[in-house]
């Protein structure tokens, strides 16, 4: 910490997918490929991206968000779209697109570790993060960034109440934290509400699930190097 | 606590699935089910159990612990057992065993409501548990038993580092920390290498994964009824 000078904020949080590495990317690229894959085999007039949108919406209260969840989405989807007409290889062939996310190289977006560095050394850092428990840990440990946060958390849902427990988990005023992450959903709003600070950083694609409304008041950053002159 | 009389213990710990609800015997039973949805696609001397085992054995380094790794292990399964034959209604009828498994109700154990109020009343309680994040959540929420626990803890893999962390979260020394589980393997042995302690109460049944070796000196209970009295 520069003596003499007031920080504003004591613990910045950073959101993982798609705010530290590429995400949402690959589950746009396999989504292709099972389009591709189950195209001989919809009637014509079926949108197969449509219909999976459909099951994903339907299953995301019971199975929660990340890969396994959307696998699980993709193979129901398979069965239904194709009125029962798809082959088990290629049901094999979609689970195996799935496993292969699970295991797919980490993807860093550009400057990452450089903006934590410099973050870090006046600020306690925390990674919250939504998703699979154990995909997001070993995102995490491929990553080489673990060493940078005092606190990670995998959570179930990014609402007021959990992030009141990670404020009161790392001792921490709701005035003195700052959120940054790609979705205004998750990362913004809940954290405004209960008198926090949030930066959004826009990533190339949304999960339509993270779409929301909102008044365009939230503080945008181009991209992670905005952050360190944003929360000083 | 009872004025005047030494505790042994400040944190008791409780392990949740087959400690506080029945969770294995529904894997027995969808899987029980399982085996009679395929059978008629498996050749003669195709055993699909062991089948169903080996894939799961492949999946948990990638996919983890519960349910829906065990549906799409049960899905990959399907269409290898069956060497392709398998038709598209059976897996959506195998989707459809993993997805009620997500929203069954939780059926408590006998007695662990009285136990967790009696050994409450002079322990802070800890739950730790293996598995998926959301579905551990849902099952503590309809368990009705989530506040007699000041801390909750959804963990990836019940090691010595884990233990180590959570016990550091509570700020607890391990010598005055007591696990309670229904798993040699991941209540019992690691509590014991930090320097803790532990009871093991079994179960009817234990996934495989979870046997262990170990010299039977474990401290046991034949019920949750039997640990007001041995953790005091």
């Amino acid at each position: 910490m520069t003596p003499g000078r007031q920080r504003r904020f004591d613990v910045i949080g950073f959101d993982a997918d798609d705010t530290l590495w590429h995400s949402e990317d690959s589950f746009h690229q396999v989504e292709r490929r099972y389009v591709d894959l189950l195209a001989p085999y919809v009637a014509d007039g079926v949108d197969v991206r449509d219909a999976l949108r459909a099951t994903e919406r339907r299953h995301v209260p019971i199975s929660g968000y990340g890969v396994k969840a959307f696998t699980l989405s993709m193979v129901e989807c398979a069965v239904t779209a194709s009125q029962g007409a798809v082959p088990a290889t290629v049901i094999g062939d979609i689970v195996g697109l799935g496993m292969a996310m699970l295991t797919e190289p980490v993807r860093l977006l550009p400057n990452v570790a450089e903006v934590l560095v410099d973050v870090g050394t006046d600020h306690r850092l925390v990674l919250i993060t939504k998703g699979d428990l154990v995909h997001q840990w070993r995102k995490l440990e491929m990553s080489g960034l673990a060493h940078h946060f005092v606190h990670i958390d995998v959570v179930m849902e990014k609402d007021e109440k959990m992030y009141r427990r990670v404020l009161a988990d790392v001792d921490c005023q709701p005035g003195r934290f700052c959120m940054v992450g790609n979705s205004v959903r998750s990362d913004v709003l809940p954290v405004l509400a209960i008198g926090g600070h949030a930066v959004h950083i826009e990533y190339e694609y949304t999960w339509e699930h993270e779409l929301v409304e909102h008044d365009k008041s939230v503080v945008t950053a181009a991209s992670i190097l905005d952050i360190p002159g944003l929360v000083r």
